[in-house]
């Protein structure tokens, strides 16, 4: 029946495209309160979808923040179950005159689809819905039992789905969770994501007098809120980029040799990324490697700075306020809410006089590492090695994904990474964009696996 | 005929006030391309205002950027002859939410005038060509010859000022330039500016990989352009706001005792100041006063930054680009050629690696120092203290009229700087105004000062 299922996914490509770049059209941004409106739309779509496919029961499902997408399709209680998690939220887009193509215009170049959202997630939640939609379609007897979880806010921390779990976890009850989130470690590559760092982080507030003042009156005399911003904001690392807030370092454990020698085989071409990005210099935490320090290392990065007068040429201001965003990658075992504190303590004790500072805290994730000797994950292995005909990476990814390490506390089953993006797709950036020979090859790869799991 | 030309003015005083609102609903920004028409507008403005109040002759002269208006009213070539500057230009609105009423929609509450330009300058600007017309109106022997240049580039530094006035000298020829576009020391304080700091300036720009990227697959390898910016930015000051770059205190001549005890003197209330600022605490360049922090020492304030994400929540970008805007307040004899050179020196000098970095100067100005004992000063003092009633404060203001230095060198005649504002008016700020009392007792004294001249 398997090649009937990929048969039939050659077949309807063309119609499977346009579907979704249905989805890719709704610009549905969980960060910022206008796009409200558009995020139910993504999830009604997401809805509609299951339902055609033959999710009759699928339901969108509210919580404390944005709604969920819930659905499931039981065949046989003996077989396996799977529980897909991915997103339909997507980030801003800003700066949006470096886009190409306007990101909510889904446009196909050499291959690639380009939209916000097309790798991050909307892309790879869609190759999941049209595996089931052909399994249905072709298979009378699907090899496994499919639930659906697509929340709204993974974009912004999933600051909602924990408690929505723990209150469903009758409802999510399946053998595995699996997530397509994450990208192989490079083009034909399978890879499987075994751990994810955590995310903790802070907007600062300065606030010097209560309005702007003029540079020539009162500068000289008045403490500029930018000045203390960035003199909190570089006491934050040293000379060897070593973080220097109290404890950052303190839950890690020591990496051993054998980590190292593993990582040091991941395939990394350090003149082709400095080419690729066009910088002159990697740089980073003195002591660790570049694969190091984006994946077992934790990470302190301003996302975002602003203050004053941001207009062509020149304002002699003094300005009142200024504002950093920043957000820390975690890993095990750091705790975000400890980070979190010691990030503002950091702050309050590094604020110079004549200003105030106002921390307000994001949400949180914490890391996740899962063993990769799993039979899911071995399984999920030999599925992608059928279509790739390589062997797979086991890597442990420098982005997080918060809800999976509470998928996996609240669920205790395990959670299998299995990502079809690539790392160059220019995620959370201008002209985002998904490969569709990982679209085509994803989806043959999920069929594989899902045979696999009733084997 | 003193008493004649006063009593016109109040009799007058509505419709001037009109007409003032008039000039400040023009959004003549100099320094936003966008409003390049308005400057023009603004220009045309002050030459038919001057045609209407009998300089037939007056004219819109061309620069190589913004015209200047120049007009003249000779009399008696025996009579002292009064070169009247000021500036049509003013300074963009943003944040344009912090208004209480919009910033070209003058609005009078409780005796001010507010809206963008009612200080400076346009208000002081309006101030003499009223009693221009006043004197003309009322006098058929006015006491002194008027000429007056009313440029459109003083927010942005008078970039094409100084070339005007050194191919239109012989036009400009007078026994002195007065200038209104300075404030009291304090409500009711009669102030003579005797010496203004200089302004030079730079903005750069740091650049990081060809399109942002995201935090967690690249944090931690790729170097942040804001990291990079914030060390820069807090090289510039050590930890008692002494400024670190090399020769920027070199030809500033140690402070006098007599100085010192001069600038004491100064009328000053910190705890004021500090509860009208609404901060805790002043603080600047350690080993100084605030009055002469704000007057006879240099500054270097960052004037706006940015980079990243600005919008509301969280964004887990590695933003590609970031910017600082900085201006430093220069005193004699700093040579803002020399500065800005070294500014330049000292940024790229504390350039991380991993970025580039590009510094943009700004136009800059010389400071300016001038004897207050000359015969034209001592006489603006009388006329200030006629009407004040009370004795006139000398001082150096902190701000900078970069034309002031141009026009002592290329005129080679005293500058005058008598102001009529108050420093707590706003001026680049939201909520600009002037106080309508200064915009009477100011054209009273002008009035009493024209006379004096011609004693």
């Amino acid at each position: 029946m398997k090649e009937q299922v990929i048969q039939y996914l050659k077949d309807q490509r063309d119609r499977h495209l346009k579907e979704l770049e249905d989805f890719l059209k709704i610009p549905s941004i969980s960060s910022l309160s206008e796009h409200r409106e558009d995020t139910i739309k993504a999830a009604e779509w997401v809805e509609a979808e299951l339902k055609k496919i033959g999710f009759h029961d699928a339901k969108v499902m509210e919580t404390d923040g944005k709604p969920v997408v819930y659905g499931e399709y039981t065949t046989d209680e003996s077989k396996p179950t799977v529980l897909v998690y991915g997103h339909y939220d997507v980030q801003p887009v800003d700066p949006v005159h470096l886009w190409d193509s306007e990101p909510f215009e889904p446009t196909i170049r050499d291959n690639k689809i380009y939209a916000r959202g097309a790798t991050d997630d909307k892309g790879q939640v869609f190759m999941h819905l049209k595996v089931m939609e052909a399994v249905l379609n072709q298979d009378e007897e699907p090899p496994v039992n499919f639930k659906v979880l697509i929340e709204g806010e993974e974009e912004i921390g999933s600051p909602n789905l924990p408690k929505f779990a723990e209150e469903n976890a009758d409802l999510l009850k399946a053998d595995l969770v699996l997530v397509s989130d994450s990208a192989l470690i490079e083009k034909g590559k399978p890879t499987i994501t075994y751990g994810l760092r955590g995310l903790a982080g802070i907007q600062i507030d300065v606030k010097g007098a209560n309005s702007d003042l003029h540079s020539g009156e009162y500068g000289g005399g008045v403490v500029n809120p930018i000045h203390a911003l960035v003199k909190i904001v570089d006491s934050f690392r040293d000379e060897n980029n070593r973080i220097l807030v109290d404890d950052f370092y303190r839950d890690i454990p020591e990496l051993s040799q054998e980590e190292r020698d593993a990582l040091a085989e991941v395939p990394f071409d350090e003149d082709q990324l400095k080419k690729e990005l066009g910088v002159s210099e990697l740089d980073g935490e003195e002591g660790y490697s570049y694969v190091e320090r984006t994946s077992v290392r934790p990470t302190l990065e301003v996302n975002g700075i602003y203050g004053g007068f941001q207009g062509e040429g020149i304002k002699t201001v003094l300005p009142n306020e200024a504002t950093a965003k920043v957000t820390c990658r975690l890993v095990p075992d750091q705790d975000p809410d400890h980070i979190v504190e010691q990030l503002t303590k950091h702050v309050h004790a590094n604020k110079p006089v004549g200003v105030e500072v106002d921390v307000t805290p994001f949400d949180k994730g914490k890391p996740y590492v899962t063993p990769f000797d799993h039979p899911v994950i071995q399984k999920a292995a030999k599925a992608y090695e059928t279509v790739y005909q390589k062997d797979t990476a086991y890597i442990r990814g420098g982005g997080s994904i918060p809800i999976v390490a509470e998928l996996d506390r609240i669920l205790d089953v395990p959670v299998v990474l299995m990502g079809f993006g690539l790392p160059d797709e220019n995620l959370h950036a201008p002209n985002e964009h998904f490969h569709l020979e990982n679209f085509d090859q994803g989806m043959e790869t999920l069929t594989h696996y899902f045979y696999l799991l009733n084997e």
